[in-house]
């Protein structure tokens, strides 16, 4: 039976998002690590409650309006780290708002997003919590050594309006030993001055059952790990049962014996392969290869026949869920084959 | 000077796009080729406009929804062509609604889809105008011989409440030898059947100054060409200053020598790598090699030192334009670096 919903949709399995929730949050509290979810990955106030409800501190946001957007939709998120430089006053009027009305931090990886902070908290009536992003391996932002830590964290302390929230890190992969080294000296040579570091953060579903291999972080910031995807059963992290994301599409054409055309393209999968080859996985046909997309289309094709019918549903399961979701102005909240619900993605599109 | 402008956002130089509108109108004027722009790589009513002013004889469309949004920002689209295959009641009903208020075609590869929408329009007032899509080597959707165009077209012409419109395809690269082949023997085949053959419309930006390669085509759909793109520069089909879109970004942090990180990733440019590498180019900085997107974060990474500051601007041309449209809800209208409009996106994210 077809589900009644109009392709090309998203669907999230309420019951499979709230297993991956539980799941990681016993595996922490057994370790004694603070959860922070990062919620790029839903882009849901409803599904940070339930993090939160499960034991989460707070969240984790890449963007002011992202806050901004899950804050405004739950008033049960009161904690937020948003793991970004901000720069600019626009932005910091942003932040101003935002601080004002729940526990607030940035981070900062540079003097120059130090003193703009600064520059603007410093008459405010509330400070401004700072962590300091550090590079463990990602080759991303953050400063290269603990001792670029260190002098940031001591340039942070002094400035008016600001306050020192400790650590950040996102490791590389299999990076738990960099962290424990990194931070273990950053947090010596902090403490040595004279400053107290409340919190070092760290993060990544692929190796956050591994995150008691850096003991030294006290605070853990997964995503994905609430619907995970084809990247993360391919790296052995999840089964394709824990997969809560998936994309409902149907086949608009079957044009050859091992070729059917599916209606979600790159604007419904996005074309990012986090190094796979093919676009997704369809469930229940490991012979299927979603070897190409354009906009709109998707292409299957098998070395045998395909036996796909024009006006047949599919579910597939993305390479990367956190992308899709921000495709979509809404998701469909399913729990089985069963429609519970639709709810509109309110962070989507928040690139400020 | 930076500009007025809060990044990431997407710039549009209208000057520019008027020029590349006029440019491939003038060359089809000249071969006698009419026009019906895609507007997947605007999804502006305002550029479609702009495009029907200079002489183009109505739109191309991907999704009803994206018609929807088109036709209804604008009472100058009065004729739409909807080049995809239409299944089920939802999607019809739209399409019914349409059909009233402009002249609308949609495509149709197979005797499934026919039926559906024959089934449906068989007691509707006004009938639709559907055309067979065929595949000319692009191996997507469209029937594989013009034997099997022929056999839907007569289905076409037997159906109540459908009106065969013509033949439709998106040809493979440098494919203008395979679409004259295809579409004339087709035509024959339909016309010695004692059918009339409408239009015969062709498309895509890469090949479009060589439309006149396949005269048998009454029509041409380009799309990308109103801005061009990374893609289109490194194929020689445009230069950097015909590149219309383009993604202001700021530099967050400068970690390394020759290393920086922009505020703008796969959720702004997207993955779309069109078999280029690197995800885009920056303007003005060649050295430059965008090697790296997260989802908020764009790596650029260089041999020598990068020579940028946190907090500089940079313009950057992302490898496929159409993609880039679809991430925001509004453009930036520019000329050169004066900021003249803000336009909302309006057909953007349909993907019913």
């Amino acid at each position: 039976m077809p589900l009644p919903i109009e392709t090309p949709a998203v669907l999230v399995d309420l019951e499979i998002a709230k297993r991956n929730i539980e799941r990681f949050q016993a595996y922490a509290d057994e370790h004694g690590i603070r959860v922070r979810p990062h919620i790029k990955t839903h882009k849901l106030p409803q599904m940070a409650e339930l993090q939160l409800q499960a034991g989460a501190i707070g969240i984790t946001c890449q963007k002011v309006t992202e806050a901004e957007a899950m804050v405004a939709g739950s008033d049960r998120i009161k904690d937020v780290l948003i793991t970004y430089n901000i720069l600019g006053d626009a932005k910091m009027a942003r932040l101003e708002r935002l601080n004002d009305r729940v526990s607030l931090s940035v981070v900062a990886d540079s003097e120059t997003v130090i003193d703009g902070l600064a520059g603007y908290f410093a008459d405010k009536d509330k400070p401004l919590h700072v962590l300091v992003e550090c590079n463990t391996g990602a080759d991303r932002c953050g400063v290269g050594s603990p001792a670029e830590a260190a002098k940031l964290a001591r340039r942070i302390e002094e400035a008016k309006g600001l306050v020192f929230g400790g650590l950040m890190t996102y490791p590389p992969v299999n990076g738990q030993a960099k962290v424990q080294a990194f931070m273990s000296e950053a947090k010596q040579l902090i403490e040595a001055d004279g400053i107290t570091v409340p919190a070092i953060t760290s993060g990544g579903t692929p190796s956050m059952m591994h995150a008691d291999g850096a003991p030294v972080a006290s605070e853990y910031r997964p995503g994905t790990y609430i619907y995970n995807d084809r990247s993360l059963v391919s790296r052995g992290v999840a089964g394709w049962d824990e997969c809560a994301l998936t994309v409902l599409a149907t086949v608009v054409s079957v044009p050859s014996e091992n070729r059917a055309i599916i209606d979600a393209g790159s604007k419904v999968l996005t074309s990012d392969l986090l190094g796979l080859t093919g676009y997704g996985h369809v469930l229940g046909r490991d012979d299927i290869r979603i070897d190409q997309l354009s906009e709109e289309h998707g292409r299957l094709v098998t070395d045998g026949p395909i036996g796909l019918k024009v006006g047949e549903q599919l579910r597939i399961v993305p390479n990367h869920a956190c992308v899709v979701t921000n495709m979509f102005d809404a998701v469909h909240i399913v729990e089985g084959d069963r429609l519970k619900d639709i709810w509109p993605v309110v962070a989507r599109g928040h690139v400020l």
